[in-house]
């Protein structure tokens, strides 16, 4: 593959499984216990983690905690303007999902016994997209959730660290006929088919998202797909490592 | 695998392969172009299929169709009531990514320009639930699209048939470790990890919508419940195929 | 008036004073308490029963149950597809009218303090729609809420029957100027004046709608639409019966 | 009945076929082309009737007009106070009842061809409360329609005039077992059956609402209850006939 | 400017200085604890003051009371009909600024703690518009608070007059260059800069919201508008006085 | 006052005349056509400027255009999160007041016919709020949209500078009886009574909102405050020219 990417150009000149430079700023805003801006290219996602005292009424008495996560995008994070779901009055069907996915994706890596009866609240805000952002809004915020737990740890508040591994997510598709790493929106847009992997720092999926609308893959394809996302994910792995320690 | 089927029971003592008994009613009711009462074991969903003559603002006056839809489950469907969405004043967040996978899966198949400018507007609305829902909301879908369509060419109002190929979904899961085909509700509401593939009737992938809050799978299991999926899939096109010939 | 309708030709064929065809199936879903699908020619309503054990908060502590309904109708019930009330975040005015009409019907043969501190919530969904959809409705739930009164009894959760008499409802109508018994759709749709009544099995009025957009009626043409009704009721209390014991 | 009624005390001391005083006030509000404060005993409603120059939809191009109708109820227009709907964000069922009802009973004395493509928009909003609000509307309504309607000859806008006939409503009731006129609020919170019934000022029936949750009512009873509203009818017909002389 | 406001004339023809005539009508409904309507000039507002023995959930337990406002208008209260919120389903911007305004204002002359656990809700619904609404509606109130109050004090459900002192006010605004007083619909729809205040009986100062879209004025055009302002209130103190002994 | 301030403490430690840090970053984000940083201390607002080639349509075919804003906080903004509005499905009434507020006061400034038949949509998002939310949101809007004017210019698409000044808002406050400057969150939550004013570069009132529930204030106290805030906000006009040069 190294080959072909050589000889096939990407809009931003990137090798075909090359990520985008990705940039992490922890305590960005300074009331949440986690927050990081997480950037991947052009795309920035603001990941707020907060942690509230209380759980949903079906966990009440149960002794146990929950993790759950509402994504929303700026109105001019994109290029041109979108309406406001405040101002609309509803959230759309892709916000919903994506933030059911981020809750989900979370929620595999945490124990919910360990976390004791509270709730992390994620909150992913796009700042700036330039595609991938609910990728870039998992791996940024198992950073936020993972500052906010160290600190309910340091604080005494739980005695034993509820998180049993570190989750990020990365996009690849089909892009002319070459699968493709960590797509653009230039490419997102214009692609036969895409696919968003979550997976744990053990390698192991917690989500795995492919769609066709254009063109129908086959196994083949969907496995060249698999893998290039594999690799993404442990470098993804790498920054967020050196992101808590830096 | 055929090995541990013999020894594994399940609830409904169905081998870990074995699909639930297919049931295709067409013309269930009478006014809509297309309408097919689709059963997979208990699961009944009623897919009607209704042409229109327009499509959405972001198409107009360019020549093609649309294909999209809605999907809804009676408040009694399921074992215990939930609350009526239309009385709620929306739709969950659930329902709205069932439907757009319905659309998304049924425009994978259909050839927009052929289709003119008219849309084909799906509704699936769940009569009783036992599990996978989704999945043969699509597979009923395209049936009842099918007979909607061999409507607009019987009559003339189309030349040439806009369907490319069938398509037709099925879950998959890890169920107390094993790879499982076509979840009933007690397999899904306990299993470790449930997978949702959309295939086509070629055999190629349109959404492949693995999840797993419980236990994060390796590539190995992921691969295990693709095989198993493909084969149920083939199994689905066979019954398509028979009912619209029945 | 035997002698008008011979010759009278109404679209269907029937006679004046004649009732459509009338189907019963009960346990049409198995998950519900009562689940009967309830269908008068080509009008064809899902009402099912559903046993929950609180009441709503007016009634709290009291002593005594309640009896609710909800009414829906899917989109391509009719020859042209309505907008899905789900999807538009509202219910309309007539639905919300028709649905506490069939909540008035059924509470007024159903003794609430021998029901006990429970609900019986009824959900009628309008499969396909020919007209007479809340006639139908409330016919069919009757059945529905007895056979869920029937289980609460075998189940020794209560120990006697809070149902003090049938219920049953039909339309009649001033069509072309003559009394006419068990509106179709075209019927409804063209009709001067047209009423729906609510009997007991006993023959007493439980609600009495009669409404004349297009042609005021008179006190003469009233008496011969309540004696219509009257006579319809009478067939349908049997049918009712048969059902049950069927 | 005569009889019975020297001797049934009604809370109000009135005799059970006694309307409650009737007081009109036209031109109540300045800027409304019709405007009427109608008062029967406690109850207060104002009826505005706007000549909007535009005409729904489904009606534009058919040389026809529309009369439709909105009702609320100021917040403390009740024994106690109700949330305002505008806050709740939604108009109860019961609210959309009512005005649905006012609507079809001002457009079956209304010719839509001599109106010609414009809107009459009535509003009636209860300032207080003491049962017969949807009666108060309708009478008082016709009396503002009247009004604007004179308007529009007056200024030579439309030729001819469009009102057919005159409409007014009352209530009746079993209370304590005797057919009862003009039911106040304690006499409607405490009756077994009531009807609201509307009649156009030739005697025909235009709607008859009956009801019964507590008692189901028998034919006779129902020919005693039309009879009663029959003659309250002609009573209130005068009193419009004076109001709009006046 | 008593020079001024002799040659500058006014549509209604007033004196820059001079206010509408004032009029209040006490006890204009029966059942609100205080119920005022409050007219200056051609406006008329209807301000009930209901005593809810409840506090909103952030106070409960506190041992001190609330007092909040809604505010409406009635569709046809003003030249063109506007549409109802109700039925919209939602309250506009001014609404909810005018509503939160007029709590503010009586809150800051009412001791919570005197007060006791309960709430005293106002409603301001205007029943005819012709500018100044939001400065009746507060002028109105605080008559209909004073009568509550006083019923709470003859009950003996409060020991001590919670009411510290007056509020009234008033608009002001630069029309064609000239400071004027108590601005009727067509002033305040045509002018450059306008003033709402809110004032104490004893002369200090609640709310001041001056606003200029079209020319911002000066600090000397301020005060002077300020000046205006405090004359208006105090007159306007008399008349909330003489209407309580009246 | 320079007495007083050297002897009172504020939290932040500043003198009570002194503005909070002043930080703005341009082109904060790459898509809109103005977009500003404007933090106060750590009050920290996203301000972008879209321009969108349509007017709403009160304005279509009059040859003007139209500057509008929206304003909205992110969840975690503050130091306890506070529920999205998009998935409560409402705007609070705060929320409209300032987002209506920030848009008059940019008009204020602009002139409509130069700026032609388009909108400058202005989006303030609040990242982290420290008080003083809605007069950065003024200050930095400014900003915003004098970047994306500057842009319209030279392009070319208007011929001529539609702004007329600058417009920039302070607030302003008595805190423990003293006129304070510029409140951060501990001083706003705590003072007797605020003020938030707008003014023009020229020095100019466009808006004066004071409010006071705990005090009202005096006429004295009213004038030190706005002297003060004039103080302010000349400072805050030379950042803003500042930043533009910068």
């Amino acid at each position: 593959m190294s080959n072909t990417s050589t000889v096939h150009l990407r809009p931003s000149g990137r090798k075909l499984d090359e990520l985008r430079a990705v940039n992490v700023q922890r305590n960005f805003t300074r009331y949440a216990e986690g927050s990081v801006l997480f950037c991947m290219g052009e795309t920035q996602v603001l990941c707020t983690a907060s942690v509230l005292e209380k759980v949903p009424p079906f966990l009440k008495g149960k002794g146990q905690g929950w993790v759950t996560a509402e994504y929303g995008m700026l109105p001019r994070a994109t290029h041109t303007r979108s309406d406001r779901e405040a101002a609309k009055g509803k959230q759309s069907g892709r916000t919903q999902e994506i933030q059911r996915l981020i809750g989900r994706s979370l929620r595999a890596v945490i124990d919910m016994e360990l976390l004791g009866e509270r709730t992390i609240q994620v909150d992913c805000d796009v700042l700036q997209a330039d595609g991938g952002t609910r990728c870039a809004s998992i791996t940024g915020a198992w950073i936020a959730v993972a500052d906010a737990v160290e600190g309910l740890l340091s604080q005494g508040v739980i005695a034993q660290n509820p998180i049993k591994d570190s989750v990020a997510a990365i996009s690849v598709g089909m892009v002319n006929g070459h699968p493709t790493l960590d797509l653009d929106y230039p490419e997102d847009s214009g692609c036969d088919a895409d696919m968003n992997v979550v997976m744990t720092g053990a390698g192991r999926y917690v989500e795995v998202q492919g769609t066709a609308e254009g063109h129908a893959f086959d196994r083949h394809e969907l496995n060249a797909l698999l893998s290039l996302a594999e690799q993404g994910i442990q470098s993804l792995k790498e920054k967020q490592k050196a992101a808590r320690q830096g």
